[in-house]
């Protein structure tokens, strides 16, 4: 099999800070221009081949807003983000990927139906698979945390949801699970970088697993949680009885004016906690804050404080500052997620990617939290898929 | 195999704060006052029987000092360690170790010989040994950090030791590998929980391999270290470049001033310094600091601060503050090691036990630092034990 | 004039940890048995007989719980803020207590007036004073936070007021405010250490100030705000522009459970607010969270984050948390301001005693909340209160 | 009186990163590119003419180096202290600064005098003043910390220095010392921003009396110790016991390799030490570090923590992390401190302006180290200047 073959990326999202940043680092890993800093897949040690190469990638996808692609890498510079050498250098590459970022999908009105919204977004995705002669996409949801949406019995069951979406003025679904339907429905595997219902309903799991495209999420794991997934296990192999784990994130930038949204923090939150509940048991207290301070721009800075108890009842303390950059922490990982879903549809797996949880808040069909046995995992997966080709 | 045999603990510092603290945890867990909170034996999972229980562990050792351990436990309550409620219930049980701890070993004058000293420590063993009935007997060593020993010929050269610890006045060695040396001799294991010379010379190390009785060490991990072990691999899964880790180390009580003594730091700091290295690779800037503070006493503290850079060149920091106790860390992981050497040598181990690397800060015959991998390892390990009862 | 007279402290909340650690203070100085670390008024350098002495103050107060002060206060050792010597030492002291703590206002059935609670108050403090010989008697405000109260026009018009509280079944004002109207019927000063109604409303200011007697309030400064007005002076004098200024409080205790009511904490968060907004202007961003973490105890836990703009807009921050112990911190200071309302009254003064801004989140009165300030202005009228003797 | 005289100020270190950075700052601001954010003169509300405006400032000095003005501006860019947009538009700017930075003053070989070398250095600044027309110079310290340099009895009687420094070969004093010695000769005005000897030698001082010229110093409070000065008085009036404080500074840039070598640093961490225990009285044990870690460039850290005894002996702390950008925090302070210099020559003060001691970690003639008393002291002494007009 050879390993030349083009693919193609598509954001869900695609003007947003974590894609603009995931496109300038894809550009200006293909240029030389910087070092794989923070990409994980350069470091497994995988054979080349294994996964797609920088120069492989077709870049395109979709955003509801219209903000060109060079004005966005502007802010980037300006946010301290991208380097200002590196956006100097990039312009014309930018304006290759222009006229690949569609239109996004919004809610459909009263007359037309969720499955109109599906059609028009699996036809864009063709069309850029068959113009660019892409041997296969992936859709990756990065566009901006959405309210949590609420339940309807449709999402259980996939009959009952087709029939649904027929329906002129139903808004049975929210807009990342229409695309999510739609990088389905066009035959190409999906992550969800986000906390928002995208594939994670029944109905939609059950339609990709019929129709044999392999999925990963959700919400990328990048900053407190990050550290949570590191440090937890350590206090459960050292049999400490953690009492309290309090934390605070501080959040700039859209994200944090989104997320100071109690309605759309909540999915985040939600993820969050399960996460630590799953890791320590559920006797700990975990009070949990996302606040909006729009002068950190891009820095996002979390704030945890766990309260302990070890031997004979002695009471101990851990404290952690967090201090990053947002989309810069988000933006590898987004082409690390791509490469391997991409990998694993070639490799013709399906499903949900559970060897991909290390990368996620709130992993898909995994149980584990535990971050040194989620890369284990991925290095095993990863390794096999190696050796698979 | 009946799994009742009576074993034995043989302290070396059995009057100094682990020690003390030690010794009232196991007479406090024997009688059902406490948890065994932050005891790492207890929490994986082991069928009864393949580690001696709380009840088959006889307590003795050496001191220099000869402050009652009543003494030594009330002090301990008003550092905050032990529970004033234990100090009560435990102090008739403290009477009954009383009696078998014994002078401990003083550098020997100028018409003595080390092995002077080395057969009269042995033999103190071997008479805690018979005169309590047990089975084996494990020699821990708790006592006080000694400055770095001048480097001998001697140390890599059994049959060179062996000469040169029989000329009278020769200090070829310092304490702790005289005890060492007596712990070998008496065909028991041993356990270093400090950073001193104790069984690291290759002499040493060879005499155990020779007498086939198992070793552990050195430097028990309980603060610092054990968080750069847990933090450190994460920074090298996740790709990050991480270009300083900075750490200052706040220590009351007498471990405070001992290592307020840069020569009796020295061993320490080299020790954490070899560990992030083996971690993180050559090239980050770590300046490292131990302080005394008095005021502080049992409680220690450790402010750690990372300096790292990610995608795209962006700088991001991750700082922690660690506020433990520190006898109460390492009390439970001093029993933990006897159990698991005891069990050892019962099951035929000699030579170093490099499953038990989790518990040390530069750990005996393992190059493996990461801390998740090494209680993969001791999990592993000690899954076998069990099995091969 | 003599100094020798004997003065009362009425506590509304006499069973609460701050008073009964106020009260333990006292007899504990009283004794000589601790040192008077924390108490401000001892490091004033004032002249012997300005201010009441330890054995001048005779103690009594009143609260909803009936639970014994030798109860409350094995707790507080329990809790770690008492020590266990000074509670041995303290129970007889603490009987004799006992009996001058009567039942606590609870608010008035349809049937009664709250002007009949009113006077059951007064009458129980005329009587503790009469009974003890006080030459006066001040009255503090310890009791739990209330929820904020719905605002009413009588609050605002001490007519409307005294025709209100006449009515059978009308609880025109809440508990708080009810006891510091008895405590100007009964013509004592009165102390607002929480962020209550209290004397807080108008008319009670009003009445107050007819009466001629002294009152001081609200909301003491124990922790995080007094780091705020530490450090939020600085900012301003180097002309910093402050950006955002966010708090995390962890408090365990009762005061947690009680503020994590968002009703109860709100009139906290609101004090908390003002006294930022008016040290650094109105474009902060400064979210702020008070969380109930149980295990915490007495130990409350603040973190803050400045994010601030220098020189050439170069981004810098500060972060500071602050580890207190809870009652310990507040304790001091109530005993400091029944000690200077109690010198005020008996120099004539009435109203707004705008020289105990120090003590205050939100101080009554006055519009200085830099600390610095405040202090200067609590010595120099700290001293004319002597001078003028 | 008139306030349209220029004035100068000449850099002893005109090429380093608080030179350049100062310098930029100012063309900046007299451009109306950026705001006084951090220059203290601009709020405290004096009226215009009291002090000389941007306009009035003409800039010149001295260093070793010779990179030029606009090498060493670019390197502030890339560091992060001065913006792009800045720099782009200081250029021409800068050239004519270029001109009026003269070779700096080195040891003297054996051929020659110290006195040879003040000459040399008095020279330049007349011609620099006669040159430009100016009414008046002052010459501002900021160079790199020396080290210490050996005591003599020279330094402290004026009579015999003046004898020494014409002995060729005989290396009396420091560079900054001679640099201190030109200033007073050409009777300017001279501001020590360094912790090295420069004008604090008592001989220095004598001389500068007997010229009547004002100086100020040393060693410029822009970071871990303006906070300790405002946090330590709060200590103190709230009558805690402050048992320990510890500090880590972590410093990258030259600051930071000049001051990892122990005999540079010893000048500063003395006067931090100093000031610490003025504050707090002698008994605190303080640990203090500084580390030389290169990647954090321009940013400094500071990370102190402060262990505190209260009430009844309950135990707290307070810790606090500042991150700065050296050059960013110290650039404004020159210039206030220029001006104020000028401003007091002008009024015909001579000798130590102690009512600048807000300005410096050891403030020469002052013992006062509470900011905010520093501050009050500095509005009344600046506020006399303006009345004094």
């Amino acid at each position: 099999m050879t390993t030349t073959q083009r693919v193609g990326v598509w954001f869900h999202g695609a003007r947003g800070s974590v894609a603009t940043t995931a496109i300038c680092g894809l550009l200006a890993l293909r240029a030389g221009l910087t070092a794989p800093t923070g990409v994980v897949t350069e470091q497994l040690g995988l054979p080349d081949g294994v996964l797609p190469g920088w120069d492989d990638l077709v870049l395109g996808g979709q955003d509801v807003s219209t903000v060109p692609l060079r004005k966005r890498a502007a802010q980037l510079t300006d946010d301290g983000v991208l380097p200002a050498r590196l956006l100097a250098a990039l312009e014309s590459q930018l304006d290759e990927v222009e006229p690949w970022i569609v239109h996004g999908y919004r809610p459909t009105g009263p007359d037309e139906s969720i499955l109109d919204g599906v059609r028009r977004t699996a036809a864009a995705i063709t069309e850029f698979r068959q113009a660019n002669g892409l041997e296969r996409v992936v859709v990756v949801n990065v566009s901006s945390t959405e309210p949590i949406f609420p339940a309807r019995p449709e999402h259980d069951d996939l009959a009952r949801l087709r029939a649904a979406i027929e329906q002129p003025g139903d808004e049975v679904l929210p807009p990342s699970s229409v695309v999510a339907y739609a990088a389905i429905t066009a035959g190409c595997g999906y992550v969800d970088f986000t906390p928002s219902a995208g594939i994670r309903l029944p109905a939609l799991r059950a339609y990709a697993a019929l129709r044999g495209v392999p999925y990963a999420g959700s919400d990328g794991k990048t900053g407190e949680t990050l550290l949570r997934t590191v440090l937890a296990p350590m206090f459960a192999e050292r049999a400490f009885a953690v009492r309290s784990w309090a934390g605070t994130n501080l959040l700039g930038g859209g994200d944090g004016a989104n997320l100071a949204d109690p309605e759309r923090a909540g999915g985040k939150l939600e993820s969050k906690r399960r996460g630590l509940a799953a890791l320590l048991g559920p006797g700990v207290t975990a009070p949990l804050h996302i606040d909006n301070v729009p002068d950190l721009g891009e820095q996002k800075i979390a704030w945890d404080h766990v309260s302990f108890e070890g031997f004979l009842g002695s009471r101990m303390s851990l404290q952690f500052t967090w201090t990053g950059c947002d989309s810069a922490l988000a933006a590898p990982l987004v082409l690390d997620l791509a490469r391997l879903t991409l990998a694993a549809q070639r490799a013709g797996q399906a499903g949900a990617l559970t060897a991909l949880a290390a990368f996620f808040k709130d992993p898909l069909g995994a149980d584990e939290h535990r971050f040194a046995e989620q890369m284990r995992h991925l290095r095993e997966w990863a390794g096999e898929l190696g050796a698979g080709r």
